[in-house]
């Protein structure tokens, strides 16, 4: 991380200053929720400038009754508190060689926070949603004209749709983030959770609730956020959707030096999609020899598991190389070689570390 | 089309070597059966060698009983006939300003031929569609790997879907081009026409028919050829289907010279999709008169119409630009500018053409 120098805002490392992305230190992660001031900050356009007075939020498309909402309905409505992790899609991307395009992210596109706000399916339910509806489009204030070779003319929001059982099921719009009014940065007023899924997702400054009846297929599910999954000899374009399982150290960190012949704390965080993370193990050695590290606390659904392991390391100075491995309850572990169809994204593959121990 | 010297092949010009691309000069056309040796040629990938006695078509996906028909299968079968013009959806790139990406095909990459082979919904009746499915996947034997950013790993097929009704209604699997057995160069032993499409749709060197229940999002209906569809604010990528009416002009070519105070024969074809042309009218003073010419023969569906007019040339030399428009049965028209949306596809603008009266 040190060779990009790309100095820090807030104690986060910038990544990008127009649009603003800001990582978080992952070498900082040692408790289950990140504290809002440390959380990363990923945006695609400039950041709205949203006042609640004026803001609305509009339910509409394949719906018998659309409606507006202001700022004060919501909070009347019936709320509800979650504790979620977020990762971008794009973690990690600074690990790939060769260098691929997009936003450099080191381990720190990721955070766990509470959410507060009113489930999404309060809000279909008062829309009475029509039968032979299948997506829900969830588009943003934030917007602008895009450069990429393949895009639409004008002005594009960002906005991305799910499928509309997910929609119902756990997809909350939370106006509080850790207790606190939702920040600016994180989509204030008003913001969708996506419990599981990519933080592409989860729309910030939301604008517009959108029901359709076939699938969406919107610039940032198409040419941007989508992957390449093979069925037999065919490849389809597909939008990014689950999160897929992960461990991070958080420290030691890279290039860090560590005393020989002593006990070091290994810890960091591992999470999944739609499962338990049921086991962490660490190589100390590069990978041929994996120790189960010890998870810390209990497993909620769709927040990190923190871990630990304590490390005998070796009685002779030298480089010594970490990784670490999730297993989830659905039996998946991280793949250790990249594949290339997953374009710049989803990139969950062992990330080695080397530590030095002297 | 003289400042680009491409060269020629077989009288036709050539706009790419490898993978082949040749364009039949328009200058050519002034009847309604397109020869086969002047038919333009457009592939991706190598043209795949294929023996009869080897070949095999694979019906299968959503069916309850999948099969595999060899070429003698198919001669059995009850066939059809049908005159059916195609045109590449990238015909006319080479007028677009800025120069873009693809192939710079002029006015000729397009043609009329009369095709015979078996009906698609013979074959999907046999296979016994399952109810759900939506879409018909038709892949061809061309493939290779791709060399653009957003591209599948891997060798890729040249596949696209039709929905199933389309499937049903009209398209014709062709093993035979005027009358005789289709060319190795135009998709042998058996390939698509699927009418009123654009020709990407007439999938060639076809080796599967894969019937599904979601809609294909394979790479040649996605990062290419699709274009953006705007539905109010929100922009969706769309396969590109339907061909847009447009006229082209025959001869006079750019650059003719005429003689002052003639008769000049203005002559050309137009086309459309799922509807007849009613009108096209010349415009030879740049597009402030226009003169209705007129219909040449009968009117026949998904087949473009030859047009004459007799252009009473100034008697002041000098030059002069002809603009062709047509209209069609359900009220479209050309449009006179450029639809950034439509990215490198369907180019149906209004086109000036610039000659010297002498």
């Amino acid at each position: 991380m040190a060779e990009n120098s790309p100095g820090f805002i807030d104690g986060k490392i910038v990544r990008g200053e127009d649009p603003l992305n800001l990582e978080m230190p992952f070498s900082k992660v040692d408790q289950f929720i990140t504290p809002t001031e440390w959380f990363y900050v990923r945006t695609h356009f400039p950041i709205p400038k949203i006042e609640k007075r004026g803001w609305r939020l509009r339910v509409e498309g394949e719906v018998e009754r659309p409606y507006e909402l202001r700022y004060d309905d919501l909070l009347k409505m019936k709320s509800r508190t979650m504790v979620t992790t977020l990762e971008c899609a794009g973690n990690n991307r600074n690990f790939l060689e060769p260098k691929v395009k997009g936003v450099q992210w080191g381990l720190g596109a990721v955070g766990t926070a509470e959410w507060s706000g009113v489930p999404l399916s309060i809000l279909l339910d008062r829309a009475e949603v029509k039968s032979g509806a299948c997506d829900v489009i969830l588009e943003g204030m934030d917007g602008g004209e895009l450069q990429e070779p393949k895009r639409p003319s004008g002005n594009v929001h960002f906005a991305r749709s799910i499928p509309l059982a997910k929609a119902r099921e756990d997809v909350l719009l939370a106006y509080q983030m850790n207790g606190a009014e939702l920040p600016r940065q994180h989509g204030f007023p008003l913001r969708a959770i996506v419990p599981g899924w990519y933080a592409m997702a989860s729309i910030k400054w939301l604008r517009r609730i959108m029901v359709t009846s076939k699938p969406f297929t919107g610039y940032f599910q198409t040419m941007d956020y989508a992957y390449w999954a093979k069925h037999g000899d065919l490849a389809e374009l597909v939008p990014l959707t689950a999160m897929q399982i992960k461990a991070e150290i958080a420290r030691p960190a890279a290039g860090d030096i560590v005393p020989a012949n002593s006990n070091v704390r290994v810890h960091g965080a591992a999470w999944t999609s739609d499962a338990e993370i049921t086991k962490v193990e660490l190589a100390t050695d590069g990978g041929s020899t994996w120790n189960e590290a010890k998870l810390i606390g209990e497993a909620k659904p769709n927040a990190w598991r923190l871990w630990e392991f304590d490390w005998e390391t070796p009685a002779k100075p030298g480089k010594q190389t970490l990784i670490a491995r999730a297993t989830d309850s659905q039996g998946r572990t991280q793949p250790v070689e990249r594949d290339s169809d997953r374009g710049t994204y989803m990139i969950n593959h062992l990330l080695p570390i080397e530590v030095e121990v002297r």
